[in-house]
């Protein structure tokens, strides 16, 4: 079963290898800004995007005029001529999207680091803004399918008609057969969850911030689609979060310890519907993130051992799980056993996970806050810090064409 | 009044350069593909695309197993995942996509650029596929309001409620500001669609191939909002075009004499309004041009003289006058005495343009035919060859965020 998958779902030969990977080490992170994180927050999404900007150019030492580069997601809603007239940056000289949501999210720094690592831009500017729990809500299936139509998906022709028309019905998908085929229980699961919340308790920031849940407040909740309960599931936020990328030479005399960009990547890989790639043989894996993780450490030099701290994108508990695997911390079927009592993904445990609470229990901004709180572990500044973190893993969302990052201090 | 208009508008001191552009010399275009350029397809935009994307994969004696990244436009309608299942691309390493329309268009060689020559991918496309002239066609104001009001666009508030609906009226306000401040003449225009069209007479490939046209044919054509008439707007076209980047050091090998990318740049200004920039102290120019000339001709270390055939993006004739102007071919307000009588921009002239027949009697892909025949030019196998063509400057789209490249034999 697992050679059929590995030879036919993957490609058991990666291709040949660039040569040189100059964007290693070559560009840092060296400032992140943050909104609030809020249920509603009444305000406009250009508004969030100019504070956290602000807020990062701050964080960096660096002024307005300063910034010559900005990369954000297709999925997002402002037009970038209208926000750099408002914050005031004179011009740019490099600008892109990446396409589609959280599987974006460590792409945009791989493409700001290209363009620094080449002189194209000076300062890049990496940012989320939405109104995810106030506006327009992902996992409401209308609104979510007027915005997919856009672009001639043909997959979603087959799953729409019959009201399968949400990530976490598309997801549940993979969970249930994920869970027969390797004889994973709730009771496992759980424990990811748990812990996620234990971490929010601690960070101000977090949604879930004073709201504790035990594995029975788990358990108990109900279940959304299955197999996936209420808290498997990422908590729809409004809210902003902005990153700077430099060069690292550049990165010596700014303000922060810069969290240096050893390795970044970005991965789709073929017979990939967006989150419905149901016609790959076997369904129980995520092709995109293994060769993601494969380009990662390859280009890092290291491997899954050698990583201290670990933020994964989690839009659903199983979703994290799953990554695990295919990024070689867990052999494949064992990551919900890897969770079970939590202790080794709290703070003093073999591989701390989501330490600011993550999507599930800190914020959904499309995976930007993790990258956020991957810097805070490098700089030592998280509110569970891991002591003397020194590699820290960043991925981008599931089932989409997805993108990872290891930060170095 | 010039004066102010440099000072305020545009910025008489470009920020602090980067130290050394690695992009510079170090990628070539390797490959070009296109469609059939058509009035009414018939066919899917996937099925084009494909189609182009296959011909320029073999143009450059490739294997589609060799390709491992992909640049489009967001305005592109294609699924990313879907094209790389349907061209059997097992994956890729690298994407994104470049903001708006025709500005995009030299911006993704840039970004294909900045991919290869730090080894995050090897064989970048970049492509544009659309049925502009059978499918949604921008000119047709309900569905380009539509289209743009996905993203919030303040600005279009203040035209559409008045009917000020499409480019063409858009642009109509900068050329009739541009004609009136330097009191250019219809007829002086005139010459710059009148070449356009001879090109257009040699090269079998363009929609107005078999169809020529005389001055008195442009003066005598109905208005279609003042002061274009018919034959200053480019031709709607089905059709798709596209193009493979790599390394100069892998270029060397393959099947084709390589177009070197001696530079490439991009560029928003602020104050820009996508297409309706009119808050702009003065609007007979373009600084979105302007800057990424200054930093074309900055990275390349050449200025306009040094260049032998132009390639410049026009979506109607008047926009192409004013970037000539904007780029430092002419002084301002001198482009369209500089055309008159054609003979400056013929292919002998000193400075030839858009010998293919340019977006106005080619094709309108967008800009990507631009491309293709600036490497054209640098192989010499354009239909209208410009004697020992060594440098090729193209341009993107003038009235949105922009791009350029100077291609080098």
């Amino acid at each position: 079963m697992l050679d059929e998958y590995v030879s036919r779902t993957y490609r058991t030969e990666v291709r040949p290898s660039v040569e040189a990977n100059l964007v290693k080490d070559k560009a840092a992170i060296v400032g992140i800004g943050q909104t609030k994180f809020m249920r509603n927050s009444e305000r406009d999404e250009l508004d969030m995007a100019c504070e956290a900007i602000k807020a990062a150019v701050e964080d960096a030492g660096l002024s307005m005029e300063d910034i010559d580069g900005l990369v954000a997601f297709t999925l997002e809603r402002l037009a970038m001529p209208v926000l750099i007239s408002c914050l005031g940056i004179p011009n740019l000289r490099f600008t892109n999207e990446i396409s589609f949501g959280g599987g974006a999210s460590c792409a945009t720094v791989l493409h700001a680091a290209a363009a620094v690592v080449t002189g194209v831009a000076n300062y890049v500017v990496c940012y989320r803004s939405l109104n995810e729990a106030s506006g327009h809500r992902y996992g409401r299936g209308d609104g979510y399918a007027r915005q997919l139509t856009a672009a001639p998906s043909p997959h979603y022709g087959y799953h729409w008609p019959f009201g399968f028309l949400t990530p976490l019905a598309w997801a549940g998908m993979y969970g249930k057969r994920w869970m027969h085929e390797y004889g994973v229980t709730a009771e496992q699961i759980g424990w990811y969850a748990v812990v996620l919340r234990e971490y929010a308790q601690k960070n101000p920031n977090a949604i879930f911030y004073g709201k504790p849940m035990t594995h029975q407040d788990y358990m108990e909740a109900r279940m959304i689609v299955e197999p996936l309960r209420l808290f498997d599931c990422c908590v729809d936020t409004d809210g902003a979060v902005a990153i700077i990328v430099t060069s690292s030479e550049r990165a010596k005399a700014l303000k922060q310890r810069p969290a240096y960009i050893l390795a970044a990547a970005q991965s789709v890989v073929t017979e990939a519907e967006i989150q419905t790639s149901y016609n790959r043989p076997i369904i129980s894996g995520l092709p995109d993130h293994w060769y993601m993780g494969q380009e990662l450490f390859r280009i890092a030099g290291v491997t899954p051992k050698d990583i201290d701290v670990a933020q994964i994108y989690d839009p659903f508990s199983i979703g994290a799980l799953m990554q695990l695997e295919e990024l070689g911390f867990c052999g494949r079927g064992e990551a919900a056993a890897f969770c079970e009592g939590g202790d080794r993904i709290r703070v003093d445990g073999e591989l701390p996970i989501n330490t600011s609470g993550g999507l599930l229990s800190e914020a959904y901004i499309h995976g930007f806050n993790l990258i956020a709180e991957g810097v805070r572990q490098i700089r030592g500044t998280s509110t569970s810090q891991v002591k003397d973190a020194e590699l820290v893993l960043v991925t981008g969302g599931p089932g989409v064409p997805t993108s990872g990052l290891i930060l170095r201090r």
